[in-house]
């Protein structure tokens, strides 16, 4: 099988920072942004500096780290100094409250700053090293699942996608666009069409921009189009991410997702959630228990800072929904295609 | 029962011109403006100064007035003035091709072309007294409408709609949003839940606007996010217009209508249609013939001028989509409310 290499690298630690591409500036610049404090870092998950849920799952624990640098300019005694960090690194976890990635990923860091026998300079250089292996991970499992789903990909298929699960969700290859860069580097008459994803419009500005980038064909669609092109024929399959997925297989992603979900299950088109197993969060049973983020208003009345409708209009701005398991063909992991019943299947992954 | 008194007149025939709301600078400024010419008035609706099915096709009927005045000054063989008329006629019913309105309209002026015993001058007035007509009819159309819709309004409803099928889309009560007035005429407590309709964000621009305008509350939601309020519970009913409505009910509206439709039927949420019988073309027999405007690339891929994605992105904008009569719980006109089986209720609505 061919590998697709990808140009992008969303995330990255360097000797005492992360480096970042900043996802706000999207489509009009490709910057990267060096973030070198903890509150600097909580900042970016929060606007949305960074974004994707395996993404801020990395950002959060480099932001341990920055914290750590930070204490240790002022903290000699090490009982403090883990006390210290411990409070910080439940603060970065509480940025975002939706994905799982960065409570989990978070959590891998308070593990080896509770049960390290180092000092604090010792702390500080497991927490990097740490971080850095989650970063190497997180790519090849996105490769892994870019493999095991480009086996559900028909030849020469549409593939549409809502958001961004892409290189720019995680470090560097993608959950759903992973799916799409292994089907693609063995067949290259694959192609995608992208959700615009009101109100981020992370669809439009970032699906587009990584396919583009990589030579990977992307139509814009708006969100509202989908039915319009599944009843005509013209998708094969859906793929998306995920920013938490419970038990029994019910997953939260983008708002927006839900409804293509729906509209998949009518026209009978295969709609399937690319995550690693790190998304999925087995302390709930269903999508009823995740939290789903309220965000700012002005992300649906503005675009481009300028006013889209009436002043004064009422808005509600939910950042995510849920789609229950009955509307999923298949969840792709690293650890091949889950399939119903998830409540057995996910528990089976975890044992592997 | 309660009248509800909206402040909006959209388009009205005034002496020798037509005077319209200009919708283009929604929701940054209500202005006039005054068509003095038939090509103005072509390009009125072509570019959407002019929108809503039921007013262009009134533009359509001024449009033939306005051709009609300025051939008076140049043609004065009144067979001559006929043909060429006739053709200025078949012109501006070309302007867009979706909405019956538009023909149906300027078929009816062209009857008075071609029947009347009137002199040039003659004819000119019948023309201006029939423009006047439908103009006046279409109010009264309207407000028949809602008045048939609110007996299917719960108390306390939340109705949810797509696009504007309001006064601005009419003469000046609207159809889906006649509906609601009546309703909310009747019940206060009755709201709106307005999708943003992209491309053209005719929800956010035009129908927040109107609904805020006339007193009437007003939450605006992206489109994706229909289901995921559906499946709260917070959506009692879906009200949308059409553009043109088949002799089997499957009816065609702005694109989006049908995705909602399929989300409405999930959540066993009634969906119904609002439109005049005008609206209904019963020479076809199902939706697949009707003709779908591909509109302009930039509608979708610009946001006030600005590009929201990637350079050279391939981009397919249909204006319209049809939603399968199997979808629709109702269709609300005039004649009251047609049910299933929809090839029956039609011909017998046509008949009364």
């Amino acid at each position: 099988m061919a590998e697709f290499q990808s140009k992008i690298k969303t995330i990255e630690w360097i000797d005492t920072y992360s480096r970042m591409v900043d996802q706000t500036k999207f489509p009009y610049a490709f910057e990267y942004v060096e973030i070198t404090n903890g509150q600097d870092m909580f900042n970016a998950i929060k606007t949305m500096i960074v974004r994707g849920a395996p993404a801020i799952g990395i950002a959060g624990a480099h932001g341990v780290v920055l914290y750590a640098q930070e204490g240790a300019k002022t903290i000699s005694d090490k009982a403090e100094f883990i006390s210290w960090l411990l409070k910080k690194a439940d603060y970065m976890a509480s940025a975002r409250p939706t994905a799982v990635n960065l409570m989990w990923a978070v959590e891998k860091q308070k593990e080896i700053i509770k049960n390290s026998t180092s000092d604090i300079v010792g702390i500080i250089e497991e927490l990097k090293i740490n971080g850095k292996k989650l970063e190497l991970e997180d790519i090849e499992i996105n490769k892994k699942i870019g493999d095991y789903g480009a086996e559900v990909v028909p030849k020469g298929a549409t593939i549409l996608t809502h958001c961004n699960a892409g290189a720019l969700a995680t470090v560097g290859y993608g959950t759903a666009l992973g799916v799409v860069r292994s089907a693609f580097a063995n067949d290259p008459t694959v192609q995608v069409f992208a959700d615009e994803t009101r109100p981020r419009q992370q669809g439009a500005r970032i699906t587009t921009l990584e396919l583009t980038m990589d030579g990977i064909p992307v139509t814009l669609i708006t969100d509202g189009m989908c039915s319009y092109f599944m009843k005509k024929g013209m998708i094969d399959m859906v793929c998306v991410g995920a920013d938490r997925i419970a038990a029994n297989g019910d997953a939260a992603n983008k708002i927006g997702t839900y409804t293509v979900a729906i509209a998949a299950k009518y026209h009978n088109i295969p709609f399937y959630v690319a995550a690693p197993l790190s998304t999925i969060d087995t302390s709930i049973k269903s999508g009823d228990e995740i939290v789903i983020e309220e965000r700012s208003h002005d992300e649906v009345t503005h675009i481009n800072g300028k006013s889209i409708c009436a002043d004064g209009v009422k808005v509600i701005n939910p950042g995510f929904d849920v789609t229950p398991h009955e509307l999923i063909a298949g969840i792709i992991t690293e650890k091949g295609i889950l399939r119903p019943d998830y409540t057995k299947s996910i528990a089976e992954a975890f044992k592997m």
